[in-house]
């Protein structure tokens, strides 16, 4: 029998209509099983149990009106916590923000909000929204609850722990070179990169202007396609008629990827999942992308975090960046003793990578690639160095990006589809088809 | 009576075709009226008299056939010199590429010859691409065709001026924050700047990867869209449905214009332009651009330009800049001395203003803005610090944008509509619409 912790949001919708389950009763479920659950895995910083059960009464009147506000009413969901509600902590992360307090909504916080979600409360991440391991030193290293003292995955792994766990519906991360992603694929569940811009990142503590976007995590592409309607600002002007199958879908394979160290299972999944898309009528083509060299483009996105994130921090801190971390504190220092002859040259990288996705995108509908080149790895062991090689593509290219999971015989691998930029709707149309791939 | 420099491509083509003329006539003619017209003007760095000869003779026998290979056979066109010609001079107007002569044709200037056209020679320039009146000191000052001793603008003012002469038909510029626009609205003339990458740029001396683009300037709007549909790369399949009409369009001017001093000629051209747009049945509407305060966004333009195009020519020239008037190697030298914080911060203010131009292109259909503050000035006068102001728009929004003549009293001002990126054809089927304005 199904757990209310394995429901979807469509599922979730239908049962408050029916009135098999009420927003009250869902969100006691789920407080209860974070207070159980969630010692362990630390993917909440902060569990907003009063204002989430308030919330929670509120939409169950609604319902019990027949009068849902929205296509979120009643379904409970939490914040990576560099996204800002008024009146709860936001820490990013970070030692400093131990006491922030911001007074002002995020934009995406307030449209889950004014869509009817139950903010259950701000989850775990890496300091600063900069690393990929959630091992934070200040507020407690976040679990991968399909693997104990194995990492989530970050910069938003409280995110995908949650989710994965059943403590959410979903939930809202940020995506820098892959913080949605990656935790998506070690969690085995599901995560939506929109275009630059497209969900709005005003009232997130940034890192990169360049790179950042903020995109939601969830167990179903049908859920991410329903958070995406809320979240998307405003661009169906921009957008072409929206595809829903793979049958004559053209979809490019960067001859890039040969140069990623995949691991076995992860390269196995991926070939299985593009030999099923051919199967199912894609058109399965090799694209070339010659300015990404994965690893160099690696670096210039991390150097041109670094540098726009140092812009934000010192802003914030002050030169000598009391309150992070000794690790971070030196990566942030590390562009100015770089010298601006390689940061320009950095950004100068990104903008080819990102002409090449432009040229592709003229012949294939979507890009496919492994989310990441390895499954979840244990806390102690060293973190891979390659860890956002291909989640970064998208972040440069300003792309819209799907990650979904691929069975393995053991630790989950992913996948993510790219569209070309503003192309997120059609995108997230697949969903359906995307979760189809289950079966 | 018509003369032959009056003609625009389809008249030409149609001349063509019903044997009434022939390209080698016609490019005697340019020929003819560059040797008694240029030495005063100085719009040509370089006449390849015979090499255009030789592909006019060409041309006329496929003509005689009734076999012409594209849109723009026996079209006698000419090139602004930072674009490469493999075997020709290529300076960028700097001295230290007096006797630079590339190897390669840039992708632009092929997709043109494979059209048909004929290449006249190489235009003059404000040197290295960065300035706006087209005084060159290393090749000479260039003159506008329509008064004494003013400037054409810059920094294709060579392709502003010779178009506007009739010294060729059509010139291809580059467009930095405004340097195809700029002349062409001092000289008269319509100009074209593409989205970003939306017209090759390889092959193109480059000044900022970041802004950078390649257009061309042509004497009408229908011109400039026979001439984008050989020059743009694909992107068809990301291209909404052309608008042809002025009826039923959302046409958004920005407040912040009203910061903007311009003179009282433009402003008074550019308020009828909206009239009469609103007579026609556009729906103009104001917007509101918050980032995009105009001098601060141009100050950070020329920053990141400045740091852009200083990285590509201490490669060149090593850090010296040997070859460089003082002026320029100043200016390029000046981000070091400016600091990271400073260049960071610029980046982030053109992405800011691109954000809140994506946030309009949600809402209106097109942007008008004038296209420079001023009409022209003389040479002998000091250049208002404000020229670029309107154009550089574009460029941070990576936005295609056509800039076309506004008649005045006395010299000509000009206007510009921008489309959301990569809606360049879009844009460009209004052309007749915008040439229906003439009447």
């Amino acid at each position: 029998m199904k757990q209310i912790t394995d429901l979807g949001i469509a599922q979730l919708s239908d049962a408050y209509r029916a009135g098999r389950l009420d927003p009250l009763t869902v969100t006691h479920d789920h407080l209860e099983r974070i207070s159980s659950l969630d010692a362990a895995i630390r993917s909440y910083l902060m569990v907003a149990r009063e204002p989430a059960l308030a919330a929670a009464a509120r939409s169950s009147e609604r319902w019990r009106r027949g009068r849902p506000i929205g296509a979120l009413d009643g379904i409970p969901v939490a914040l990576k916590d560099n996204i800002d509600v008024a009146g709860l902590p936001c820490t990013a992360g970070v030692e400093a923000f131990r006491h922030r307090v911001p007074t002002l909504d995020a934009p995406a916080y307030r449209r889950l909000h004014d869509a009817g979600a139950v903010v259950l409360g701000k989850l775990n991440m890496h300091e600063a929204a900069l690393g990929g391991t959630t091992d934070n030193r200040a507020y407690g290293r976040c679990i991968n609850p399909l693997m104990p003292d194995h990492t989530p995955g970050g910069s938003s792994g409280g995110s995908g722990a949650a989710v994965a766990a059943g403590l959410c519906v979903a939930a809202l991360g940020t995506d820098t070179m892959g913080s949605v992603r990656v935790p998506a694929s070690y969690c085995g569940v599901y995560g939506y990169k929109p275009s630059h811009a497209a969900i709005s990142t005003a009232g997130v503590v940034p890192l990169s202007f360049t790179l950042d976007t903020v995109g939601p995590l969830a167990r179903s592409a049908a859920d991410l396609e329903v958070l995406a309607a809320t979240l998307l600002q405003a661009g169906d002007r921009l957008a072409m008629p929206p595809i829903c199958a793979w049958r004559g879908l053209r979809i490019g394979r960067p001859r890039q990827l040969d140069s990623v160290d995949l691991q076995s299972a992860v390269a196995a999944a991926f070939e299985n999942l593009l030999q099923r898309l051919a199967r199912e009528g894609a058109d399965i083509v090799n694209v070339d992308l010659p300015a990404w060299d994965p690893p160099r483009a690696r670096r210039a996105g991390l150097l041109v975090t670094e540098a726009e994130g140092a812009a934000f921090w010192e802003r914030q801190l002050g030169t000598g960046l009391g309150g992070l971390s000794g690790e971070l504190a030196a990566m942030l220092r590390y562009p100015a003793t770089a010298g601006l002859a390689k940061i320009i040259a950095a950004y100068e990288l990104i903008e080819a990578v990102r002409v090449d996705c432009r040229r592709a995108f003229a012949d294939v509908d979507l890009l496919a690639l492994p989310t990441t080149p390895q499954t979840c790895f244990a806390h102690n062991s060293v973190p891979p160095v390659n860890q956002a090689d291909c989640t970064a593509l998208a972040n440069f290219a300003r792309a819209p990006a799907l990650a979904f999971p691929l069975a393995t015989g053991g630790l989950p691998a992913s996948a993510q589809l790219l569209a070309a930029p503003e192309q997120d709707r059609r995108l997230l149309a697949l969903a359906a088809a995307i979760d189809g791939l289950r079966d």
